[in-house]
């Protein structure tokens, strides 16, 4: 059961998350501190330096050769779940944007593993939770954040091609061209599509390469896979080289955030409506982990910290990456906050739920 | 003596800065990743929230009961010689300007202790390396960023002063006017001398009440005055909400620094005539630290340390401040750079020289 003892590190780890959003808020609404380019740039900061640092660290320090196989196979049956249910959900409402794929896919499948998932199911479930955490999270960094990453530049792309095409032949052309590419299983028209579908990969994958995230994050698998196998450490000099710009990663974060909130009209940026829709997302698709959690046989403690982690509130990262690349940053920004606000009275609803 | 593993020890602390530094001027120069409104914003973030956070925790955990006098009186007369010494000089060549105070003054007395300073010097002299410098690094956030800042906001409000009077009265009255400020013990005319010097002090008080920096110092000594009386430390919660922030404040410092040497033509930003200026202000001038030290009676290994830590390379937030005010930041900015680069060999100059 968890003590008064433990609620307290939780709150010691979750205030200062705020206190950073708070006067990052404060510095813009009332000090004017910041113009929106100066914020840009701390974000961008953020996006391209401290996060794939602190995803190198995260990854590089998770053990690859003792990872719990079904706790991994019910991650990935999880996210699939939700990238095609989103799919077909934006399809059948036929505003099927890419955009909205990707923020319902970051709502209620990327939660905040790291900062408060880490001492809030320590106190639950003890030591295990540590282990099993910490894979998730380079999966997290590994696998996810990549995804998310190359579905922002695939939306981008996507949008240069709308413009280019729109600035050659006219916007109901163009239009119909895009949608083209929506429905493109339903059409068989056109010769070019294939040629057309190559470039925007070629043109995404140029992008990602571009990334810094995904050389950290394979960088980190990399040397995993090396240090464990062969007992060796990094180089002190290298290790700080790292820590010194990815030490105040998830403060800037956060800051960021606050940033962020600053510049919208309302703190609930995205409307009652939505903010509805994204607490679903989170507290009630997220948990949905427990199907493939039950399909791969997890038991015990490790389906319930499964379960429960799938319920923890919204992570930073992604909305980092939304606000960079301007999709939907005013929904995620809402799933944070609020998110934060409920998070501990739902783990506890989940966690007795569970302990029945 | 210093041992090869204390030299790779001061490596491992010093080169990580300059990743931070070079990661940033790349990003800049060739990558284009930051234009110079964001530049500034990261410079802001670090001079309004990273330093006043990390000055906090470094004043409210220095003991303010044990502090070694002998030391603290040298340091302060230190300062005073330089500051007296820069006026005069300046006044003599008459284009006596404040800004040359201040950077003179930064460039000679305000050393990298915190980052460079606690390894080198703990692997010269040992632990008590360590308590002493800490109450040097104490001093220099309470007492002469303070003081720094003072005369950044009086600069300031002096050119805002000036700005005002030639749109009023034309360009070669306000000269005059300038003049007459500079030379104020020269002339004796004027009764509104009185009331424009109270004004312009009332504006820099202003100013400063609204620094960051003046609150952090002070309820740092505040509460290290507390602490040690009574024996209690800050709450995990407040602890936590102060790291989050500052925990990357000097990795921040250098990656502004990086950026700030990217938007210039060269490296040696100020020039090869200044920037020798500026080296032999540094470790020339600065170890003049050896004259109040014999006069306040220093001995033994507290007098190396205190002669040695002069001898630092330039610190990184006087930088940051100067950048900040626009007051010759370019030649801190080399200061640092090119200083990182001799700080070993020349520390090791004078260890040897103390040794003997």
């Amino acid at each position: 059961m968890i003590s008064l003892n433990d609620a307290y590190h939780i709150l010691a780890a979750t205030i200062p998350l705020y206190v950073a959003m708070i006067l990052a808020y404060i510095s813009v609404k009332w000090l004017k501190l910041f113009n929106p380019d100066q914020c840009s740039g701390i974000n961008k900061f953020v996006a391209k330096f401290s996060i794939p640092l602190l995803s190198f660290q995260v990854i590089s320090k998770s053990n690859p050769y003792k990872m719990n196989l079904k706790l991994i196979y019910a991650d990935v049956l999880q996210k699939v779940i939700v990238l095609v249910g989103a799919a077909i959900i934006t399809k059948v409402r036929s505003n099927g944007h890419l955009n909205w794929i990707i923020t319902g896919f970051s709502l209620s499948t990327l939660p905040n593993t790291l900062i408060l998932g880490i001492p809030l199911l320590k106190s639950m479930y003890g030591d295990e939770a540590d282990v099993l955490l910490a894979q998730i999270i380079a999966l997290q960094s590994l696998i996810w954040y990549n995804l998310l990453l190359f579905l922002f530049e695939l939306s981008n792309a996507r949008d240069a091609h709308m413009i280019q095409l729109s600035a050659a032949t006219g916007d109901s052309e163009a239009r119909q061209e895009a949608q083209g590419i929506d429905k493109r299983e339903e059409t068989n028209s056109r010769t070019l599509r294939r040629t057309k579908i190559m470039l925007l990969l070629l043109t995404v994958g140029k992008k990602l390469l571009m990334n810094p995230n995904s050389y950290a994050t394979i960088a980190g698998l990399a040397w995993a896979s090396i240090s464990f196998r062969c007992n060796i450490k990094l180089p002190k000099v290298v290790e700080n080289s790292i820590s010194i710009l990815s030490d105040g990663g998830l403060g800037m974060a956060m800051f960021s955030l606050g940033l962020f909130m600053a510049s919208q009209a309302n703190i609930v940026a995205c409307g009652k409506r939505l903010a509805l829709l994204a607490m679903v997302l989170k507290f009630i698709v997220g948990p949905v982990m427990v199907v493939p959690s039950i399909v791969f046989g997890l038991k015990g403690v490790p389906f319930k910290i499964a379960v429960i982690q799938a319920a923890l509130p919204q992570g930073i990262v992604p909305f980092v990456f939304a606000n960079e690349y301007n999709v939907h940053p005013d929904i995620l920004s809402t799933g944070i906050t609020v998110g934060l606000l409920v998070a501990l009275p739902i783990a506890l609803v989940y966690y007795l739920l569970l302990g029945l």
